[in-house]
């Protein structure tokens, strides 16, 4: 291999940088790539790879959770577009000779039971073998092209929604995992919820469905947003950072899955456990309050204010407490 | 992991049987998926994975081979569907934290190469950390519904057209890994122009061109096809088997790159190199006269006729001869 730095020396972004100059400029900006408007019409397609031991572990997740997952994080990246619908997904999977074909054939069934839960096919596919088992999901689905959600739409004085709590997923994995966190304080309800949480997250197209029946009569559609695979705080910087705004949280409506007082630790979960896998979005205030009335687990959380900087508190103007990053190349993330 | 067979007892036939009871019937029966029909408009989406060890390595492939050759592969199936351009490709990485950026950057060169030769753009994608450098790349292209290429759309009588020779990347390759093919008889220029074969094949997107053009006035639109990706006899196979009927292969029209008369090596690579990305077709007999016409790098091989069984020669009917298999879980392919 030739020299020069190593991808953990760059980092995701970093490298991210260097192999755009092989895109489009601002190609890669949005949680999904828009294809070409063919007579009026225009699909989103997404791809993630999801790695045995970065990903997913059996420790942390049944065969069938981790199809549910993997193509439940694709299909979230449908609906971070605007997207209402999914056609389906392709599968390029890559595994060991050694890997039990019952195990995988459950990692299917977990991807086609999302697919019937939420629409689409698993349209087809590639089989190979590796060292380790990957499994590389693409999804597309179709977008009206006048109601997209892009990161870059938010302007400032948009209120800020999330569709659902943030953290739960997080939680559930570090449960899954054995790790402590005064577990004696979280009741049996919360713990099961979490792990569900964690293992069969949710693609929020119901969320979209409420966003374009909520829209106020004349109000022309712009809404800015992405989804939370990476934490909360990640979707306020990619939303702030492409709209040139700051986001501002109110910290009393940190939408945490559990209050308990001033708690770091869900506090952090909160911010950046990630992949809860709901909606982050910018949009009027008018249009913010008719969508929480029509979408009972939405919450307003703050605002976008007309200077730029990191995410930071709507009361001190501080910003957000420090979080671990997630970082691709250089640590594990589960 | 669960008990039962491993994929490599499965075999990846065995192994495609039990996965496409979750996808809808024959939605795995070609070269790349169909996208429902929207506003008369239809897309072909088609996904590969390519593995450091397994699909290329460092001896035979250079970096910006193994981005061309990656993203070649795609089109081709995109071509194979019957497209006459691609709008682009997703790439999925997964790779070590140590791998070189360089080396990356040098891989999505090639990829972007591809794509400026043949059309489309870089949409998008994914990193992730691997054990192994692996790429699963997904390539979408419009196709016109009335002018699909659909392996199961050969009929009796038929001519089968290949759109070049067969064997020369698979020359090319074992040039590369140095073994022995009495290559004191092979000219310099040979092997350069079978070097090149096999590190930057091209997607016939001129060939589905060359169809368009040559379509006799007044015959409907029928065309059998797939690409040669796995080999001419696994082209034959793939063809007959959805067409049900059989391949008889003309042992004088073996489209060899270079003939040296009875030579056995040079007839198992033509039908077993595989990795030519040639465009292998079944239509009327008039239609592939008029098709190797406009398409002078096209030549007829043979037909197909009216009952089911094994490709096999036109003049003996014995099956042709005996070849290696591309089994993906058992053996190593390069």
């Amino acid at each position: 291999m030739p020299e020069g730095p190593s991808l953990a020396e760059l980092g995701e972004e970093g490298l991210l940088k260097r192999l755009a100059v092989h895109a489009p400029p601002d190609q890669w900006s949005d949680d999904a790539a828009l294809l070409p408007e063919l007579q009026g019409q225009r699909w989103v397609i997404s791809s993630d790879a999801l790695v045995q031991g970065v990903h997913f572990s059996e420790a942390t997740t049944p065969a069938w959770s981790t199809g549910w997952r993997a193509a439940a994080a694709n299909l979230s990246d449908l609906a971070a577009m605007g997207c209402r619908s999914c056609a389906g997904i392709t599968v390029a999977l890559a595994a060991p000779g050694r890997t039990s074909a019952l195990w995988l054939e459950q990692v299917y069934s977990g991807m086609n039971q999302l697919l019937q839960d939420h629409g689409g096919t698993l349209l087809g596919g590639d089989c190979s073998r590796a060292d380790q088992v990957m499994l590389a999901i693409t999804a597309i689905g179709p977008v009206d092209p006048a109601r997209q959600v892009r990161r870059g739409d938010g302007r400032p004085g948009d209120a800020l929604v999330v569709t659902g709590t943030h953290g739960l997923s997080g939680l559930g994995l570090q449960w899954l995992l054995g790790n402590a966190l005064s577990t004696s304080e979280l009741s049996e309800a919360t713990i099961q919820q979490a792990i569900r949480a964690h293992q069969r997250p949710q693609p929020r197209f119901d969320a979209i469905e409420a966003l374009h029946a909520s829209q106020p009569p004349r109000m022309p559609w712009r809404v800015g947003g992405t989804d939370s695979s990476d934490g909360l705080r990640r979707s306020l910087e990619l939303i702030s950072q492409a709209s040139g705004c700051r986001a501002e949280l109110d910290p009393a409506a940190l939408p945490q899955p559990i209050s308990r007082g001033d708690d770091a630790v869900m506090k952090a979960l909160c911010l950046d456990g990630g992949e809860d896998f709901e909606l982050v979005l910018a949009l009027d205030q008018t249009w913010a309050d008719a969508l929480v009335q029509a979408l009972p687990s939405a919450t307003i959380i703050g605002q976008l204010v007309d200077h730029r900087g990191p995410p930071c508190w709507s009361d001190t103007k501080k910003p957000l407490p420090d979080g671990r990053g997630f970082e691709h190349f250089n640590q594990r993330s589960d």
